[in-house]
């Protein structure tokens, strides 16, 4: 990775997502739960995709996308996360990489394919998503840069690394290697069924080794099992330095130094596709932060970014953050020339 | 094939669009002549890649994107074209196939890989292109599916095919064989300096063998070298059956049983990406020709096809053109049932 210090590593899955337009039928007809992510293996995958209609492909994965939305914005970030040597590992590389993202995890030789997310995007634009982790659940311990992220501002984790058993161990090491050199670590939950499967460990991670948490409602509700959001606020009030739940088009609530702030949702004019939503508020949020402004102009930054990603299909930005962010709220990006 | 006769067969290069936003001054860096189309080797591809942007992955290819278009609306159709046998080349398969076309050029096990275009989408939606030909330059004669082309109402092609040596033979023989047995050939001229390379072929083509022409304004004057486009629609007129030719925001202009039709544009609320606007006005006016309409109501097919992709990144149709043209022209589209 670079010389230089960097504000924001991530660490997940390296997927490249494929994204199609389907009905609610569909997803029925496929046992496929809607808006949530069910992990499936390769031959499911091809069968599912056989059935699926004309798609795109476009670079995506959790941390990831969180990552080129921080780099989007101006940030120095880097990513590690795992791709095999294919046509799709190319793909996924060039495009984090061609936004200045240092990513150094080497490409494996063999073992399977790229990871890939099948994306199944409804009239309402909810995204219903189908992964095959592929070559990205090899990812362990020793693919982490360890000297990154010990210069690192803040470790950004994606829950969704809790299913491959080797990644786990890299996610535990990568928050002890962050705390050990005086960086914070951040969480996003990912999604409700990844909570239900490892919600004892994802309790215990948030009230010992997270600072940062991302989680959306219904996210928060299954980690606490709360009975509505309020109590669920309540619950989760106090366990980590800050907590930033995002409410779709209600904005999103940001608990931290006791108190209680709510950011309204930026305006689009027409969701297309909310894949990527929750990655790019988090994007947002950590330039905010580590930019050093206050909570409300973090979530600002955050519903910022999600809206331009909501705006089209994919879960990338399609446009430079920074200058968006430039134009929209010029007090927030003070220091920032047009790259 | 399928069993049941084809309207429409097209024959083209099978390529994978990777596409990316560019400024000029990026253009004009990398040599690259604004709105046309260059062909490239694999080394300056990949140089080429690692400076673009951030991309997204989309099947394309002229003639694939026509026919994509065609069975969008509706209509049954074929192609032929080869990929390799790896990634994109199933990307690309699959994206034809999902949309019920009949695709039985086998991929090819070994060789270059499957075709890419590079397309860099200025400010201004207008989208320049590199491309690396890779396995598709090995289509040849034996590649033609000869019965389904011999069923065929319509047999479409590419001016690109005219690159590759061995496919113009392909080409000239699925001219033959689709008059031979009743049929129709299309050709759509591509790209001005695709004309500047095979004007003498062209010229003698569509004089001799080619029913329908596609052209837009500045292909016509390449083809033509008459001054202007009033002299230059003077020229061809009369060499082919019909003449469509396309003029950007000021719709088309079709020539066909001595008289000149003008077609207005459908309207856009914004144009976002221009790239497979030519294809998809192909797709829209061959399926109102196949259908029984008129050449002005053929025009206005291709004029909503084409309005639909440029409103998007990518050169396929994102929805469902049958719908899209039903609730749109519910005169023109009869006898269609929702798909």
């Amino acid at each position: 990775m670079a010389a230089t210090p960097l504000d924001l590593v991530g660490i997940g899955n390296a997927i490249v997502d494929v994204i199609a337009h389907a009905d609610d039928r569909f997803l029925t007809a496929e046992g496929l739960a809607k808006g949530a992510m069910t992990l499936i293996d390769e031959a499911r995958g091809e069968a599912l995709y056989a059935r699926m209609g004309p798609a795109v492909e476009s670079s995506g994965g959790s941390a990831a996308n969180t990552i080129a939305g921080f780099a989007s914005l101006g940030g120095k970030a880097g990513f590690i996360g795992k791709v095999r040597a294919d046509q799709l590992g190319q793909v996924f590389r060039h495009d984090i990489v061609s936004l200045g993202v240092a990513y150094g995890t080497p490409a494996a030789a063999a073992g399977p394919s790229t990871a890939r997310c099948l994306i199944m995007v409804t009239p309402d634009a909810q995204r219903t998503m189908a992964t095959y982790l592929g070559i990205s659940t090899e990812l362990g311990p020793e693919d982490l840069d360890r000297d990154a992220i010990a210069r690192a501002k803040i470790v950004y984790l994606e829950g969704y690394l809790w299913d491959p058993p080797r990644a786990k161990a890299a996610f535990v090491e990568a928050a002890k290697l962050a705390h050990d050199s005086g960086g914070q670590v951040a969480l996003s939950l990912s999604d409700v069924f990844c909570i239900e499967r490892h919600r004892a460990d994802f309790r215990e991670l948030v009230e010992g080794h997270v600072d940062i948490l991302f989680a959306n409602q219904a996210e928060l509700l299954a980690l606490t099992q709360a009975p509505d959001f309020e109590a669920a606020l309540a619950a989760i009030r106090g366990k980590c330095r800050v907590a930033a739940v995002t409410c779709s088009e209600h904005g999103s609530v940001i608990l931290a130094d006791g108190k209680a702030v709510k950011v309204a949702a930026e305006p689009v004019a027409a969701v297309v596709d909310t894949t990527g939503a929750g990655d790019l508020y988090a994007a947002g949020f950590l330039f905010g932060l580590t930019s050093g402004l206050d909570m409300e102009d973090c979530g600002r930054l955050g519903g910022l970014a999600a809206a331009e990603v909501i705006a089209h299909v994919g879960a990338r930005p399609q446009i430079s953050l920074q200058e968006l962010a430039t134009a929209r709220y010029p007090a927030l990006m003070p220091n920032l020339k047009k790259g």
